[in-house]
């Protein structure tokens, strides 16, 4: 069974959905994410605001060390750093953010990410670490109803 | 003459604004930024996005190194490089992030940033690098004309 | 009974003796190093290695992070995450790191610190985060036999 | 020409070769070092300082921008930040690491780098900001002679 993007309630509410980041890819240690460039996410300088790349990887990475071996199930994780070096300005179009899980322990994962943008160049990298929640240790995940509503 | 909050289109439009941000301190090598915790800042986890904490680091360091010594000018500089550091949860109410200008030299500068919630705690440190965009290297800043439009 | 300084092995030997670093104040959540700039820290354009004030920035947080409520008690941590912003050149003499833990929960803590040259200017700024290493969790440490040869 | 080993002076003295880092590949927006663990290298609780992976890191980094297009020439840059995240502890034997320059403009340049231990374990990543010296902007890079005699 594949994951089923019209159903992923995190990038539909809350602040991915704010952005508006489609999850087009996730499978075991990796994950895209892609969204189309808008005023919104412009900064002072009429640019695209290095929040929105910070939190684009935020969110692969994260999801990235989520993905669950059990179809259906969860994982949680909390950011402990993220780091972002940012390289180019980005062309107009869909700016698109692909993430790897790189290691770690039972509790503490790595990721990394790229970001391109419509042209292919690459904007900006990144670099991130999280703790898994307590219950979301193990690579199967847990069951969905212990999930918070919010 | 004190910088104009109301007049501060930064914080109205663009990412920032969408958000919610406020600028609520601004004077040279420093500022403070403030947010009210709302659904559409929150994670899958429920809880607020690391990314939120990254964008509002970046505009509070931002905003300490571009405050001009001739009121009503402006500067602009590009992020380089974003780290972010989570320490606690964040309590409901207002997030607040205080900014510093470290140092640096004509074209580059670094600059730190703490963020507290509502009981005061430290949830998060920052350490930004940034480069004044050409033109913006004067802390006497530019006339806002030279500003885009966007 | 305070930290006896002429027999903390720590900075006799292994990569923080090489270098060359005495600790010169270690209390709760804080420490402070220091070291006489030579020409063995130099990098191949002449001036202090940036990786001389990362490991510094590593020894002082981990430090600040380690000291125990018990004299004589001993606790370990490993790094997570470790960022240097670097600010300036450092004038010739000594240079010296202060840090400080700023948070985290029984098991992860973040701390900072700021390097400082011989003239008192800033020249770098530090980020780290670590993990105790299983036993190491209590303020109050462990007794020292526990502590491997090496 | 290729480059010339055994004449790399950069490797023989300073910070370099105190750790006894080699340069054992060395291409346009790219190089590779390795050093073998010995016990200067370890920290107070016995194993590889984190301070010695930040070091590798920095100068892997800038060696991958600071390839020349012209044979024999050099180019400096000084580091603007850098960071390092620790995914597993290193096995006995010889460490490398792979630096790769991925980006950035005229004057700043972005490289990230692996960290490899004897059994070919991932045990970290960096991520590195710099800024060409003056006069060494270009990819030809400038002559020798120039290069400060520390």
């Amino acid at each position: 069974m594949a994951f089923d993007l019209d159903n992923d309630r995190s990038m539909q509410g809350g602040f991915n959905g704010l952005i508006g980041f489609r999850l087009i890819d996730w499978a075991q240690d990796q994950s895209t994410l892609e969204f189309d460039l808008a005023p919104r996410h412009l900064n002072r300088s009429g640019v695209l605001h290095g929040g929105v790349i910070a939190t684009m990887i935020d969110a692969a990475c994260g999801y990235a060390g989520c993905h669950c071996t059990v179809p259906g199930n969860v994982r949680l994780a909390v950011t402990l750093s993220l780091t972002t070096s940012y390289l180019a300005a980005a062309a107009p179009g869909s700016v698109r953010c692909v993430a790897r899980k790189r290691g770690g322990g039972r509790r503490v994962f790595a990721a990394t990410a790229e970001v391109y943008d419509s042209d292919g160049t690459l904007i900006a990298l990144g670099e991130c670490m999280y703790q898994y929640r307590p219950g979301s240790e193990d690579p199967a995940g847990i069951a969905p109803p212990s999930l918070p509503a919010g």
